[in-house]
């Protein structure tokens, strides 16, 4: 049995406050969407996107899951995308473009609905692949879903991503459909039919889990538990570094003072505050070279800006501004 | 090519002092050995334990190192163990006997020629499948094996490893002493012929190779450089969040000031620094239970000992000592 009152968020998250529900129609988040009904949720708004990608199937999930919120009385919310369309426009990966697409659609029912949070079925089985896929890209760490997650617009808006059912086996959801014979479309909650991933799934897990004799979900999934712990307790350090001044600019005699590992932490930090992406070891390692005077006070940063040293502070002069 | 002088350890190292190496016999070792005569080191000693796992070729094996080193004039030690005696007496795994005997070895070799420091040859590849297999029996974060490491005894004796290879390909060390013409002995680094490994080397890192495209070994290997990053972080954390008394117990109101992340953090830190292994998950939310005063005031720890609550501190209770 998989109720609700088994998965800790349901113990405290309010019945009465609107949440947005991302329903693909796939096992995991009919699950989802069946047990914030049965645990009392009030005020859902389902969300939809037809990606466009699975030809006339795609019509049919919409559908599915028009009359599944229909039948409870829930407000739903269908989007569509052409993503095809996007990847040849932006050259996008196909994974990136989906996501992208889905995001302003989260966006645009967020707005429309005033309701500045949504909930997702990513379960175990989803932390796993990205936790094996992100540590085989080189992430920074051992790098999972979190729990609970800020998106912003460049207009400064911002939605709470929230994953309840991170810890849920995808047997144990599919299980639990199967045993109150509810139903679900097949395939659809693969809007991401991404080869590499897929292999993640259907060779490497599995035969980690034989050779191992292991649940290697169960591992993965747990070590995952470690994004959560180690944001914060960076977050923490970075605050007892107290590098930055009351400008907000880190304060390079502070910083001076700091182990090396603390420095490459606070620039790591303030840089991705301030919207740096892809802060990768070699451009930790050029930022950490501005803390040396003899070095030139400045260095290019991905995206076009670049981090400046002047009178004893760095900040970051954006590309437009200069 | 693949000189030292590539490697960033061999940059620093002193050539003067003495330095333990350990040579199983195999390329790894071998090149080792070799990068450490051409870099200049003047006071090695050689050790080699054979194992007695490998019948008559062990036998060979420690003829070939004990010939290696005679041709440089370097002192040689080879010992012998009888790891499947152990494994019957003691109930160790293959991987625990064999790791023992050989720890117990270089302890012996440290005191007869006065010298607390051993380099070993552990690669990319060994760190890859390392970070890997911890991943897989659900280690705490992104766990490799350490470029310095300290091992103790229970005596208070205390032996530095070093690994100066640890960014080095398997395939060039190989690839190395195959253009020198330089001889190894095939299957000497397989002291330790565990299954599980050797299937994670064998099979699922080339696997992971051809799915992603990319190098996974090189991909597990960074990711393991994080293990530095954060054991630096959190040996700085701790003396930042200042929980211990003059006396070296945790102080109670000290650490319930804390975020729940860094109360964790300190009571897993002052667990190991106390000798207690096996600090997982669930022992630590045992401990933190410590902190209520609604509790009772004593865990039980794995091993015997008890973490007590008293006036306001904790610490450790030995088995031995009540």
């Amino acid at each position: 049995m998989l109720p609700a009152k088994n998965i800790p968020w349901f113990a405290t998250a309010s019945r009465e406050e609107r949440w947005l529900v991302g329903v693909s129609g796939g096992a995991d988040s009919v699950a989802l969407l069946h047990f914030l009904v049965e645990a009392g949720f009030e005020n859902l708004v389902v969300c939809h996107l037809d990606h466009g990608l699975r030809g006339s199937a795609s019509a049919g999930d919409a559908d599915f899951v028009g009359n599944l919120a229909a039948g409870y009385g829930i407000p739903c919310e269908i989007g569509r995308a052409d993503v095809a369309s996007r990847i040849k426009e932006r050259s996008e990966s196909l994974e990136t473009a989906a996501r992208n697409e889905r995001h302003a659609f989260f966006f645009r029912c967020a707005e429309k609905h005033d309701c500045p949070r949504i909930l997702l079925a990513h379960h175990a089985d989803d932390q796993a692949e990205t936790v094996l896929w992100n540590l085989l890209r080189g992430s920074h760490g051992l790098k999972g879903m979190r729990e609970r997650s800020m998106m912003a617009t460049k207009k400064g808006t911002s939605l709470e991503i929230v994953r309840p059912l991170l810890g849920v086996r995808r047997a144990e959801l599919v299980g639990w459909l199967t045993s109150r014979e509810l139903p679900w479309r097949e395939d659809a909650s693969n809007a991401e039919p991404i080869a590499i991933r897929n292999r993640l799934r259907n060779e490497v897990l599995p035969l980690l889990d034989e050779i191992t004799g292991r649940d290697s979900i169960q591992a993965f999934a747990r070590g995952a538990a470690d994004t959560e712990e180690r944001a914060a307790l960076e977050d923490w350090a970075f605050v007892q570094a107290d590098v930055l001044d009351p400008q907000g600019r880190l304060h390079v005699p502070a910083l001076r003072k700091l182990p090396v590992s603390l420095q490459r932490l606070a620039l790591r930090k303030f840089l991705i505050d301030d919207g740096v992406t892809a802060v990768d070891r070699e451009l930790l390692e050029s930022a950490l070279g501005l803390l040396d005077v003899g070095n030139a006070p400045v260095i290019n940063l991905p995206g076009g800006g670049r981090l400046r040293r002047k009178e004893g502070r760095l900040w970051v002069e954006k590309m437009h501004e200069e």
